[in-house]
């Protein structure tokens, strides 16, 4: 039995496999995926995997990468895997923890329960959790491992800005933003948001001093980019010197690039949790060093 | 609490739904569903569920269907449903039933097993087994019922054409032809295929009089519709007076349509177990009284 753990990826997350495998030590194991004229998917694994495997799938765009991680588990586990750890950089169907509606499916506990019954472990980088204070309370495996893109997004704007103020675009971000700006004694604070519908967002800036300052939006995601847009140009009009935008996940959607620059935003940086042109830090060796913490099934 | 079974739909499957509605005597019961910009998908089922719920879908396209299954099912026991019964006309991932390469996922058995573990039954027409030999190997669920078109089929092909040659475009299709044929005394026959790629395979005709002849290709399922149209340019080519084709499930991925055409096939026939313009007979009778069929959860 080998006893170094393989890494198994897909072949559209092979830069960011080979970065955490050279930061971690781990083997590399390609999962080769064929799609079908009617949609159906394909999978074959190495065939000699160790007892110690590991998958990485970050779950932008979720669906169909679902469907394939309950394919590779089941896979893994016939191929002789004990111990399966997932690292899904960015954990999707978070949101939805409780049914705001009756009849509504609580997507976070179904998806995370789904999960817990194909790994033993799960690692992750800023869920968007709101109610529940723990990731182990939506995925309930042995070891859930939830990791932050803010301190590495606050080296990069000290190191980018001068005394910059951190803003998080909604009180949900507070924490997280305030976590950030300890880190290098930034002033910062948060905006009101109310939102109407996927794209149609309501933003209200704080009040403290904007003339002349460089403000980053910081937040977990962005998605459409509405939000950043009108933020920045609330800001911009309110005479900050400029709006840059760090975001952990760069979900992106559509046009949220060009909503983003028409709205005056300089600069976008994000986190390689997503493949993104505007990955400008990677959360390779901090997932790595995780991996070192997860415990072996009994 | 209500006794009548209740029949739970999305909107692209409205129509079916309401035909099995009224052929069974059952409640409809819509799920609405919200896609975000992210690709997550929200559902709403109706709040107040009877215990015996019957959700319909049909899984061409299956991966993003599969989650809202995932989805749907949870929330349908949460919201009381005891007894859960799938109605799938199409069900897919049911060819891969061994790995044909060391490492490949038995996708078969893999998803089998994830909707017996949603539901405590499922209806199906048509599954493609090849090595298994009843639903039930495939979808452990106490109640496991493999209905089939070739029945409708038949009888629809006895109205439109006098005499005809029913002809398998391959092996497979032999025990299936035969059972459509035998139902009014047709002459039948099976072609051989070997398949080179997803777009690219060989079919040789059987060594049968084709001068003059109605050929009906009878199938099962047709996705590029590469394998019916070289069987109609060779059994043009043959003599053949005219070539239709007759399938349960309506698959047919892209151009699949043109393909047929442009072979010279006059007619193409399915059932409605996936909707397609080329729907001509309806299952629902069929399914609605399959449902009367299944046996509580004890």
């Amino acid at each position: 039995m080998k006893s170094k753990p393989v890494l198994l990826y897909f072949a559209d997350e092979q830069e960011s496999a080979a970065r955490i495998a050279l930061a971690g030590h781990l083997n590399l194991g390609k999962i080769q995926s064929h799609r079908f004229p009617d949609g159906e998917i394909k999978l074959r694994l190495p065939e000699s995997l160790s007892a110690q495997v590991v998958i990485l799938r970050t779950l932008n765009n979720p669906n169909e990468k679902l469907i394939e991680l309950l394919l590779a588990a089941q896979t893994a586990r016939d191929l002789g895997a004990r111990n399966l750890t997932l690292v899904a950089p960015y954990l999707s169907y978070m949101r939805q923890d409780v049914a705001f509606h009756p009849g509504e499916a609580i997507s976070q506990r179904i998806v995370g329960r789904f999960l817990a019954g194909l790994f033993n472990a799960v690692i992750t980088v800023d869920p968007h959790l709101h109610r529940v204070a723990t990731l182990q309370e939506a995925v309930p495996v042995a070891n859930a491992i939830m990791l932050s893109g803010a301190p590495l997004l606050a080296d990069l704007i000290a190191a980018q800005r001068q005394n910059p103020l951190l803003l998080g675009p909604d009180e949900e971000s507070a924490q997280w933003v305030a976590q950030a700006a300890a880190r290098h004694g930034f002033d910062h604070a948060v905006c009101r948001k109310v939102r109407h519908g996927d794209r149609a967002v309501e933003v209200t800036l704080p009040d403290v001093a904007l003339s002349g300052r460089q403000v980053v939006l910081l937040d977990d995601v962005a998605s459409t980019g509405h939000t950043v847009a009108q933020a920045a140009r609330l800001l911009l009009t309110a005479g900050a010197a400029s709006v840059d935008v760090a975001v952990t996940h760069a979900l992106f959607a559509g046009d949220a690039l060009q909503v983003m620059q028409e709205a005056g935003i300089r600069e976008v940086w994000s986190t390689d949790c997503i493949n993104h042109p505007s990955n400008a830090v990677s959360m390779a060796k901090t997932i790595a060093a995780a991996l070192t913490l997860v415990q072996p099934a009994a």
